[in-house]
């Protein structure tokens, strides 16, 4: 019997059932992003990963395609544990395993709206993977990966088959590497990361106040004297764009202009609108340097500097940036205000909006289509450019109903610590966009996690990355109707481990970081309370600081290792919610009692450890609140299983604790706040409610 | 008052007395290896590492120095945590921190016995290095790492004078890169961590019979069709070199010939003693290909391939193996049996002498000094060679007294998965060598830990070099009355985590491991097995091997998983040892009651992963043995609080379990037999007795 779980799933979201045996059926298929229909055939054989496993490519003429078979081989090794030399490609489509062909080569340069999709069938022994291009080749292969798990008979993939396709074209990953620079290894196990869930963008933030990234020969003061040393070499960069290449991933930089520019004026302080000299910036935030848009030896510059970078990256889109420019250098600059009067530039948007136009100009002339952040959006442009927006849909659809393409980034925010389940609720087409035409809505091509660099260094950027930004591509590649959470949730755990394999530290790199903190000592202790705990949400962790931070601050703290999203917060809260919803699970009390008996003892344990260390004696409070909620939760189960109710005074005091425990310390929140005020809630007889984050933990 | 703690470990040894105050002393320092000699200042205070940490240069014009500086500095923000661009050099002296000097600069091409000694002195906010070569500030700049320790204030070095220079002149690690290929980003953090203990030579075992793995411009189709394409391109040969040059660590490569070498013969059959045509070999062992020392053609073809390699490798030393030639080939061919009937060679050992006389001349020719093992010794052999010693210390002597320079590797083979304090125990001067005078002592340099690639892969490799490695390093680099073995393992345990910093995986990839073996489900039963189980020792893991293992085997079994040495069994026969022996210490009992409740019940949870798994499935033997085994202890345990004398019967069954116990089983053995074994004895009144590993899991 094959069981065509789209329209299951279909059936689901519109029942608004939650997952039960057709959606098991899809969890036990840990794949990510769902694909636009699946069938599978239950309790057949599963196609067994022998050493002898070989893929035969159907043209053998297409350099993609053979590459896209090496890199598929390797990746399996990885999943596997294989040793190096056990898989090949092969030439005979009769004996290999997996049998692989597109009907065209992807393109030289890959574009933007190449066609995608793809065709797995695994069957008995043998597997088919079909494609209009040899893009939608390696979408596919990647789908086959995930299939593999381990069973009885070794590594096997169940029999299946899957037809799919994304449905948008342009699924991208910002990584700020202007604020804190990364080297390439980081860079490249994110591109596997990003391949792992049929990511295709890779937008490269190379400049920024405080740092410019890439090397111009043309311009070599901009990196020697902008960077501290730390930048791309072209030879870096051409590398990170084979390496993407590869995985069908295109790299569109961004270089910021006219704002976020302090590091080019350090080695070139006459493009700017006030007289230097300039040092590369250490604060964050909006600066007043911007280029001077009133000289024309800035766009000279600017012609030359585009026309190296449009050849060295050989992406048709290319990003300026254009955000967040303030304006005080042009207003207090009486040569800019004359060249405004003249030319009836009637205020510092305008100005920059004949910026724009000219640098468009440049950008067009190098071949290239101009890309910008919403503020670039002004009619005089042509309809070619593309706009980002973080502005959200309504920004999106002004731009879709004027004949603008753009993209999502807004509610895709990875450095904001907002949940994986929050992002994934963010649909481009939901809000403002949802109105619009179908032809307006082709516009919109899709959307781009950010991970902006404020709050990240090599050591944990992958842990604010990842796993979350999987459900973001799922948002992006999957079908509209594919919602289920709990879904989501299950499988990004699966895929958050499945993406160790290639080499990413968002789960290794959290015990090394701890281990740092306690000088050797067991970290038990401090990863039981550094599990519940979360970053404090949005811009909340400036406004927090002691002292000011800079990209000189140390990223070492309990703040820097702890997860975006506490899965061990939200686990607990949905075992809280089954219990004072009246559900019979067995050992569901159980459960309950004995974490918090781990959290209410945890904290005579962590005390010791502080008292040696800075960084542990500042989570001290959080520990001892996180004791104290556990006590609390203990005795309000207790009033539970008595049935009794708990007297109002009590409850009163214990709920003044939760509020207190809700507070940011650290600049941490303890998740369990919330789930343990609603034990004490029911164990009074009261209704449940949530505890909202304080808004200067969330802003 | 300050503690001169050399004379403290000194007196420490005559009186074997085991670790009190002033070992505890050294054990809070991490320091490993140990210096010649630590005086510490207790309840001074530490010297903080601030953001404002400037190391300056006593002469800015030594470039080793420079980059020696630039490379701790990266090392000082990997430990601490810090961002980027925090710490740097300077040239104030004055206003430094760290005062950085040499008297002479380290040779351009490090060279063997360069003085490597360095004083550190840290004193209230201000430390000081100086060395008589930058070689020397390169060893005190990991002295000063290792000092680097979270405190209440921060990251803080705590006041200390170090006088410190090492034992050897020659401490080497073997990577054995031909069986299985290690990429260069596995050799890489090897050489951090070999750079971090002080270690000074990679020695690199280049080809094998199962691969050839540098690249030859001379003769290209050795590494195309001897390689499998996994080969080091020259470039990134210079790139190795320059990043070991930069650590003070010198590389040896070595080319075994005339045996070992299957795989040069792939490309160039002419070159073997019988017609090919020949192929990559899959399988371990010691096989009959090897070169023809009888023709012309093969010294030619060396002098060109030793010619090409000794210009890439600069070091002096030149590394032509020469070990395991079992001489069929030779016998079987008339045209190499005629030829030593007509030179008077009586065997194959003397034609293989005439091969490597013939061979040192063209090494020599090229520069280079030759270096082999054991069996490359014969007296026509000019007294400049260097022998390594498989065989032991009595080999080296013997060496050393006809006037050969030797090191020592034999009890230093890491794949043979011994503990490390067996490893810490082989001194070269012991045993045979003991006796020798001092002259003939100087020519034993010292030593190599080997790694050996059957059953590694660029995954796991870092478990079977790490930690381990680095009590070989300091039996080679401290003086050799360092031998307290408890303190050893302290320290070790502590470096251990601490070379986490530099991307080793030895600690980080356990648990990637099992994961990929559950299917991502909870690992934790099945870690709480695999931390106290072992591989087999020595060569016993072919021997009991269902198939015979390959090149293709997959390593990722739990015996590939388990580490050499597992600290959990270790750490629970010391408490047993404590608990029988009449320790009187709180919680004793009951921390080994609850470590035997918690194994007793952990079968439960692993079984059903292992229903899912058959990589989990072959470890449910052991699974059960551990549980059968805990509650044995427990019973003992019961016996011992009662004061009752466990019955014979009772204890004759029980000791049959831990004999079944202690029986390999998936190549693993279940380290704990040997300590529940001791319980119950001495629950039975007996005196408790070893259990020892059986031959078939030992050998």
């Amino acid at each position: 019997m094959r069981i065509f779980c789209t329209l299951a799933f279909l059936i689901l979201a519109l029942m608004s059932i939650m997952s039960i045996a057709a959606a098991q059926d899809t969890t036990t298929l840990h794949l990510m992003p769902w694909p636009a229909s699946v069938e599978t055939t239950p309790h057949s054989q599963p196609l067994v990963i022998q050493s002898s496993f070989t893929v035969a490519l159907r043209d053998n003429s297409d350099p993609h395609l053979r590459r896209a078979a090496q890199i598929f081989l390797d990746d399996l090794r990885r999943h596997t544990g294989s040793t190096a030399i056990d898989f090949s490609i092969g030439n005979d489509s009769n004996t290999a395993v997996l049998t692989v062909g597109s009907d065209h080569p992807s393109k030289e340069v890959q574009e933007l709206g190449e066609d995608e999709s793809y065709r797995l069938e695994v069957g008995a022994g043998r597997a088919d993977l079909t494609a209009p291009t040899t893009l939608g080749v390696m979408r596919g292969l990647q789908t086959f990966l995930q299939l593999v798990e381990v069973t009885p008979q070794g590594f096997a993939v169940p029999q299946v088959i899957i037809q799919d396709k994304p449905r948008f074209p342009w699924r991208g990953l910002m990584i700020d590497c202007g604020r804190h620079f990364m080297p390439v290894d980081v860079i490249k196990r994110n591109l596997d990361g990003m391949a792992a869930v049929k990511m295709n963008v890779f937008h490269w933030h190379l400049s920024e106040n405080q740092g410019f990234r890439v090397e111009s020969k043309k311009f070599p003061k901009l990196q020697e004297m902008g960077s501290d040393g730390l930048y791309y070499t072209q030879d870096q960069v051409r590398d990170v764009i084979a390496y993407a290449r590869d995985r069908g991933i295109r790299v569109v930089p961004e270089f910021d202009m006219p704002g976020h520019s302090t590091s080019w004026f350090v080695g070139y302080p006459d493009l700017a609108s006030a007289p230097g000299p300039y040092s590369i910036e250490r604060k964050w935030g909006v600066f007043d340097p911007a280029m001077d848009p009133t000289r024309e030896s800035t766009y000279k510059f600017l012609d030359e500097f585009i026309g190296e970078m449009a050849n060295l990256f050989p992406d048709k889109f290319f990003h300026i940036g254009g955000d967040e420019v303030n304006g005080k250098q042009w207003d207090a600059n009486p040569k800019i205000q004359a060249f405004m009067h003249a030319h009836g530039l009637k205020n510092n948007a305008d100005l920059q909006a004949y910026f724009n136009t000219r640098v468009q100009k440049i950008v067009a002339k190098h071949g290239k289509i101009m890309e910008g952040w919403d503020e670039i959006l002004r009619p005089d442009l042509p309809k070619s450019i593309v706009i980002q927006s973080w502005r959200g849909q309504q920004s999106l659809a002004d731009a879709a109903r004027q004949g603008y393409r753009g993209l999502l980034s807004s509610g895709y925010y990875l450095d904001l610590m907002q949940p994986a389940g929050q992002h994934y609720e963010v649909d481009p087409f939901a809000d403002g966009a949802a109105n619009l035409t179908d032809e307006e809505k082709q516009r919109i091509l899709g959307g781009e996690a950010c991970e902006w660099a404020e709050y990240v260094s090599p050591e944990n950027i992958d842990s604010r990355i990842w796993p979350r930004t999987a459900a973001i591509a799922e948002r992006l590649w999957s079908p509209q109707n594919i919602t289920d959470v709990n879904s989501m949730y299950t499988r990004l755990a699966y895929i958050s481990k499945w993406l160790d394999a290639y080499g990413l530290t968002h789960n290794t790199n959290y015990a090394v970081m701890l281990e740092r903190m306690t000088n050797g000592a067991n970290i038990s202790s401090l990863r039981t309370l550094t599990d519940v705990v979360e970053p404090v949400k949005g811009y909340a962790r400036e406004g927090l600081a002691s002292t000011e931070p800079t990209s000189l601050t140390p990223l070492n703290r309990v703040v820097d290792a702890a997860r975006p999203e506490s899965i061990k917060a939200r686990e607990f809260g949905e075992l809280v919610d089954q219990l004072i919803s009246g559900q019979i699970k067995p050992g569901l009390e159980a459960q309950i009692r004995s974490t918090l008996m781990n959290w209410r003892d945890n904290n005579v344990q962590l005390r010791p450890l502080g008292q040696r260390s800075v960084l542990v004696q500042e989570v001290l409070p959080l520990s001892q609140n996180l004791s104290a909620l556990a006590a609390a939760g203990l005795e309000a189960l207790d009033y539970l299983d008595r049935g009794e109710k708990a007297p109002r005074e009590w409850e009163t005091q214990q709920l003044q604790l939760a509020q207190q425990a809700i507070q940011p310390k650290a600049q941490l929140l303890l998740m369990v706040a919330a789930p343990v005020q609603k034990l004490i809630q029911a164990s009074a007889g009261d209704k449940p409610t949530d505890l909202p984050l304080p808004k200067n933990a969330s802003d």
